[in-house]
């Protein structure tokens, strides 16, 4: 998907919203919990109860791998039904990959590859190891990188606020580096939403990137304080939440009230978009 | 494996040598390429003909997700095999992972639980995002984490040497920082070999732990170098050779010739193990 389609699909649909597919077996809705393509049933239930209100939708892989290859497989009929939908929809493998050039190239090929298994649109990146291991990313036509930036978690602290050459802070020279391996149309970034008055120094360097925030809701991020600091006149977010959607209910209600929570998010967006 | 099984293999093998697995279709010897399990036939045939000279493998999950679901079903088959051996050796998923504390959980369980598909010994972990992103995998007993120190591409130089806080250099801070997530029982770091020299500086900070060092062969490093800085006296280094061993023939004698290269490597380690 291209920026400009993302664009209109986020105005026509009055909404940035991503829907974090995070499946674990164990916060599922025990009537699916064992059931046979369980996994896939559940994301299927949800997608049909957000797809109106959503504009992009992204497994982290990591809960998919901890089911072993059956975990993939369902990840993989997710995937298919979302290609099949006749709705238009953005897709995020949330994996966090990178390596050295030819394997990130593989990764590449494992993740956007129009042939291969999942044809995502876009693919999270982790930025230590450089230009050639995030640059194999780009080549696909329409096809995404996000680079992780700033994260949410406690361990954001470690590393990414230190100063590197005098001044800036580590992600700020990430997010400037970066601009050499790709651009808006190809280079997303991923930028903590715990931290929205960071996203001014975000925005100083990137002002036409889109960000993924993630963490509104149950990482306890304010979709009000992201949109003053990080919208810009072409939207330029995508706004995540998985708990808060997905496990909204562990009963047999669970779509209907992932339904809601989503109507609810994508309300306010809507205001915000006007 | 714990630490003193390891350094026992080591020193009985008379070998610190990983072979990486790093299965590309492309470079696979014809017969093999579109056989039924063709991959875990060519891993296999490696294995067989270089585990005595061999200490660890490595595959890289990467090629496997290139291929799909099918290379994740070719990858499990490697590793029954290699568990089934009735010979002892360490395996490493060098999959370069990392998350929020939560999701890094779900990618341990993924390859390093007992009881999940694949049971690797270790696991290859980018170290952008943290403690709570890293800490998930030391967990397990007798398990451990690979933490990307310094790695040996080119893109290693846009951040890794960077400066941080005054003189250090951001992979002397992760190698400091992350003394406080584990010890050397359950982590090793990753240092690229083509920069031997730089392993004076690592080993002052981290002495005793297990490296793990790529390049050698294909990537360029020298093993004598490796040696001269990085050796301790529990040997606390895996060395890894990948192209240079499962390349060495695209013919029918493609084990034959893998086999000698780990013989040539081998007897190299034993030598400097004296």
């Amino acid at each position: 998907m291209t920026r400009q389609e993302l664009i209109n699909l986020i105005y026509e649909r009055r909404s940035f919203l991503c829907v974090g597919l995070d499946v674990d077996k164990k916060k599922m809705p025990e009537h699916l919990r064992d059931a046979e393509d369980g996994v896939f049933l559940f994301n299927k239930a949800i997608i049909d109860a957000t797809i109106d209100y959503t504009v992009a939708y992204k497994p982290n892989l990591a809960f998919y791998e901890a089911m072993g290859i059956e975990g993939l497989v369902q990840l993989k009929k997710t995937m298919d039904y979302l290609h099949g939908l006749g709705k238009p929809v953005f897709t995020i493998a949330d994996a966090k990959r990178g390596d050295i050039g030819n394997t990130s190239q593989q990764y590449a090929k494992a993740f956007l590859d129009p042939e291969g298994d999942f044809n995502f649109d876009a693919l999270t990146i982790a930025p230590y190891m450089g230009a050639d291991s995030v640059q194999p990313f780009t080549v696909y036509e329409g096809k995404w990188v996000i680079l992780l930036a700033l994260t949410s978690n406690k361990g954001a602290f470690d590393f990414q606020f230190l100063p590197v050459d005098g001044e800036k802070k580590l992600f700020e020279q990430v997010l400037e580096t970066s601009q050499q391996w790709g651009n808006p149309d190809n280079m997303m970034y991923v930028v903590g939403a715990t931290k929205a008055d960071m996203l001014t120094q975000v925005r100083a360097i990137v002002p036409n990137s889109f960000l993924l925030v993630p963490g509104v809701g149950a990482q306890g991020g304010s979709l009000k304080e992201v949109c003053k600091y990080g919208l810009t006149n072409e939207c330029g977010l995508l706004v995540n939440s998985s708990r808060g959607i997905i496990y909204a209910s562990n009963g047999t209600d669970f779509a209907e009230r992932a339904g809601e929570e989503a109507r609810k998010l994508q309300q306010q967006m809507a205001a915000v978009l006007k």
